[in-house]
């Protein structure tokens, strides 16, 4: 199919621009969210570096000097904000040729958003989660992957009852997959334990970030399939992301954790992220 | 997270249209992909009726008065022209509060392309298809329905041999689901066979006409999972869809087909959908 002639949202006309693209059509793209805090953007580099790597998962090409315009475009976008959350996107141009990929080309985006706020609690005492129905499906092309199509997050969070902060995705298979928009950790006798993501799930930066400073502090780290009962059962439960850091998890559904266990603390401690409270 | 403050494309400052929403950031809308041909567009209400209902799978309400608007728009943005594709989608409000749906108000898109041009032969004789190693994931939520994460069809038409028109998506069990852009059929020993699509893929409004068709002319049809050995090893063979009505497969990877069976020729010609050659 030939690009648009005309494209009209509510009854108006709007632009042909690439958020028409291929992006919108098909979510053929990935993404990066990102943390601007007292005027530093958080890893923006390493970010960028495993947006890359994502996109390359689907065959987009970027070379270096675009991934650097793209870093320049997303500290132009945040210049006049000291704290701030920055979406890096990068979708396949259009090839005129509906679901078929003509090329590994890829168009930027910036999204600049206000940085959200949340209760101090959160990082000392922890969150309430809720374990979702919505199943993750088995997708190995596309596990681990921070794409355009996340339909199976935004159905986990329709159905989160009142007051859980974070959703929790299993496979078909019973086993933990990652939150709605976050990695899980599970600390069972000392060991700090997180899913494999082979087969679903996406895979953080933090996750990866708290994976290597767990073994910097000298702590058993093990990636491996995780059944929910075990993950239920086990002595800590927390979760990640590159805008919160690390929250301690208190309450799944009706399974109670006391106050954040040692090694969630120890690492909440070095990793030092800044609480948007 | 706030509704973007800015959104930058290739360093270019982009209006927060509509387009820049959820439907891009989530793929969380549905589609229908609709033929006006001759001034006349091909079923546009019902197509529109069966938007509606995909859309009520995602927790999207559209009142009938809007429904009723969409249609207006549609005919009013393909006005000038006596042949097109016009792709209805809808996509839901954003709420500001990231994966998280606030409501199920939605937003009304229409694109206007211009109609495909394909040789004739490909409804006369057939054309060729290949089996795609890009599996089709069970996510039974979603199953059916014609929704914007449509990174599958993107990556197996990108591994599609050259010169196939049509690639073969199947499920991790091996059954066949559907074409990369289209339904599938096959006859045996003269039943009309189609994938059940309890776990994945898209019905198209194309596929339950022809069933209904079949059933009009007397054709016995079953549908159920149908393994891919099956589908090969059929009498005759075919794919459908709204732009295209039905297309005859001549050929899947090394299996031929002489020139269309009966039955695939008696659906065709009771169909009389328009040809766009």
């Amino acid at each position: 199919m030939s690009e648009p002639i005309a494209f009209v949202t509510n009854g108006e006309t709007v632009p042909l621009t690439a958020a028409a693209g291929r992006g919108f059509q098909y979510g053929d793209g990935v993404f990066r969210t990102i943390l601007k805090h007292n005027r530093r953007i958080v890893d923006l580099e390493p970010q960028s570096l495993r947006l890359r790597d994502d996109a390359s998962r689907l065959g987009l090409r970027i070379e270096e000097v675009q991934l650097a315009r793209l870093r320049d475009e997303a500290t132009a976008v945040a210049a006049s904000m000291d704290t701030a959350v920055i979406k890096l996107m990068l979708t396949r141009r259009d090839s005129g040729r509906a679901y078929r990929p003509a090329g590994g080309e890829v168009d930027r985006h910036v999204m600049l958003h206000i940085a959200p706020q949340y209760p101090r609690e959160y990082w000392s005492d922890g969150i309430v989660a809720a374990m979702s129905d919505t199943i993750v499906a088995q997708q190995s092309t596309l596990a681990g992957v921070k794409h355009l199509n996340r339909l199976e997050q935004v159905l986990a969070y329709q159905d989160a009852p009142a007051g859980a902060e974070e959703v929790i995705l299993c496979d078909s298979g019973g086993h933990v997959i990652c939150g709605g928009r976050s990695n899980l950790f599970c600390v069972v006798d000392n060991v700090l334990m997180t899913p494999d993501l082979a087969h679903g799930g996406v895979r953080g930066f933090m996750r990866d970030q708290v994976l290597r400073l767990a073994d910097q502090l000298g702590i058993e780290t093990r990636v491996a399939p995780l059944p929910r009962h075990r993950f239920a059962a086990a002595d800590e439960v927390f979760m990640t992301n590159s805008l919160i850091g690390i929250w301690p998890i208190k309450r799944i559904d009706s399974r109670r954790w006391p106050p954040p266990g040692a090694i969630t603390k120890r690492l909440a401690q070095a990793l030092a992220h800044p609480e948007l409270s």
